[in-house]
């Protein structure tokens, strides 16, 4: 009985070994499991993929053309001198993050608590319901940079915020037409705080910006390069924590992403586009998340050692409860390997 | 139509606005952000539950009696005196950390990496395959946690280990037989650290243990208590970062979770039966997570400023790509509100 070959998780072909290290990741210092002989690929992850299905749409979109009507006042359009509009921004109705009102910091008993005052829009990202990144023209895409440069660098007028954040989740989770998050915050995230954390902690120690040392070995190495656009650097990272994690990294030091020129948003666009289209042909539309991370801003807040950046997590394959449980992160994808399979999808 | 009511995330009910606070987690610092007015309660969770079913079994369940031929041999059981078995703890054939070999520490261009060298055990919490915590005798689960002592305290002989974790995932990820893994690791995982230094950081300007002055607070507020023991204190916490977020904490400072008690076992076997029963009736047997957090072992790692408690996460809307990108949490239901739902089951 004990040689029978089974499957799942807790058995494997008899006799063969596990191997996995413990990879580091070089700005947060977060340790990360990589599992490197019995490697994941697309394959796996596809006989697992749960039926994701349409959402069952419950009356008219509020994002199509004709139901602008249904959303609030629009803050930013592209495409408007012809008649319509190709992107579109408006404030969220339901939003994580209040314009109105005052911070009112305080305790509560021994704890700390604060309104949430900031700003949440969304843009939806073309007139079409069913486009996504993997199928849009690149041209649409840039407008959709440019929508994002144009609502920041209006918002960070307003002093109170000190962070802002563009988030994509694939498919949206109450809404399938195509759009994104902008927050502004308040307060720092944990996770861009680590960053900025570690970055400086790296220039103190070398005076250099780690994200451009890593693009330099990342180039020099090869291997988990995916894509090398004229501007950008698009790889998976060497602790990757989410199986086909993805960075996208300008390969000039930017702080800010709402600094972006119109030739490196249509070089980014180029790239995106060519990268998603890669990830719906390998793991056939997976759903996904793709997020900006950028410096803080405002004077006081702001940090030119910082270097912009995209990151991408497909939704795939996650071990959530052990994520959560031990705040380590298991990856049976090595990112030389999830960089292989992409690139041969180009 | 701007007045029309709408569902979902971006539509409510005209007129009616959104408050939301920022509430700081007072261990680690981390903001959360709790909405309060929209609360969502047991049946907003219900609605959106997705079909978990029964996993399709393939083959016998090696993890039933009359199969123990199936996996390697055991570390430790209970109640073989009377010929079966009550609790078996066995190693994990595809562990995440593996016992043999050495560390080999070592830079891989720019990056670190080592071996993942640690232990990586199941317990088996029952003969039967279909019990859960919520339907098991409190003196099933009370054996389940001296088998988690016992074990811990065989592991913590290895010097090279320095961090134990104890992880139930319900229903498990491949096997439905109740089960939990424990591991030890080699390097101090993220959360854990970051609780260790906001444990230190309070220490030091206070002279008192922060998880102590938290059980102060809310046996004096009442209004997150779910449930007070002999020994025991279980409640929503202040910053909950998802919804019913429970923590379950030793009333005396106690740094390390292997060194409990029978009495004090007893008793948590009592309250761990309560809570679970609860979320089963009010959230229909909802998928959890539920954690050991205890102090890094080893002299020379060990904090005794530190309180091991238990965490659990009920996996029931997560927003998974929203805390990925942001870093920042959003719990729609208030620890108030959650601790006040699972009281009334009691």
């Amino acid at each position: 009985m004990r040689e029978t070959q089974q499957t799942g998780f807790f058995q494997q072909p008899a006799g063969k070994q596990t191997m996995a290290e413990l990879r580091r990741e070089p700005i947060t210092g977060m340790w990360v499991v990589v599992t490197n002989d019995h490697p994941k690929g697309p394959s796996d992850y596809l006989s697992f993929k749960p039926p994701y299905g349409r959402l069952a749409v419950e009356g008219p979109c509020p994002f199509c053309p004709g139901n602008e009507g249904m959303t609030p006042l629009e803050t930013f359009s592209l495409g408007r001198e012809k008649g319509g509009w190709s992107v579109r921004v408006i404030p969220n109705k339901f939003p994580f993050f209040r314009i109105e009102g005052a911070f009112d910091r305080r305790p509560e008993g021994m704890y700390d608590v604060m309104e949430a005052i900031g700003a949440h829009e969304i843009v939806v990202e073309a007139p079409e319901h069913d486009q996504t990144l993997a199928t849009m023209d690149p041209k649409q895409i840039e407008k959709i940079l440019l929508a994002y440069k144009g609502r920041l660098i209006d918002l960070e007028k307003d002093q109170r915020f000190q962070q802002f954040l563009i988030l994509k989740n694939h498919p949206g989770i109450f809404n399938r037409h195509p759009h994104s998050h902008i927050m502004a915050m308040p307060v720092i995230p944990k996770r861009i705080d680590e960053e900025i954390w570690g970055t400086l902690d790296y220039y103190q120690r070398k005076e250099r910006c780690i994200f451009c040392d890593i693009i330099k070995e990342e180039i020099a190495v090869k291997k988990r390069v995916i894509l090398e656009t004229v501007h950008f650097l698009i790889f998976s990272p060497f602790a990757s924590r989410y199986p086909f994690e993805t960075w996208i990294v300008p390969k000039v030091h930017r702080p800010d992403f709402h600094n972006i020129t119109e030739a490196e948003a249509a070089d980014l666009s180029v790239g995106l586009q060519s990268l998603f289209h890669c990830f719906f042909e390998l793991l056939v539309d997976p759903p996904y998340s793709l997020t900006v991370h950028t410096s803080p801003v405002q004077k006081r807040f702001h940090r030119p050692e910082y270097h912009w950046h995209m990151e991408t997590r497909l939704r795939i394959g996650l071990r959530e409860g052990f994520e959560w449980g031990t705040g380590f992160f298991v990856n049976p994808t090595p990112p030389e390997d999830a960089a292989n399979f992409i690139r041969g999808m180009i």
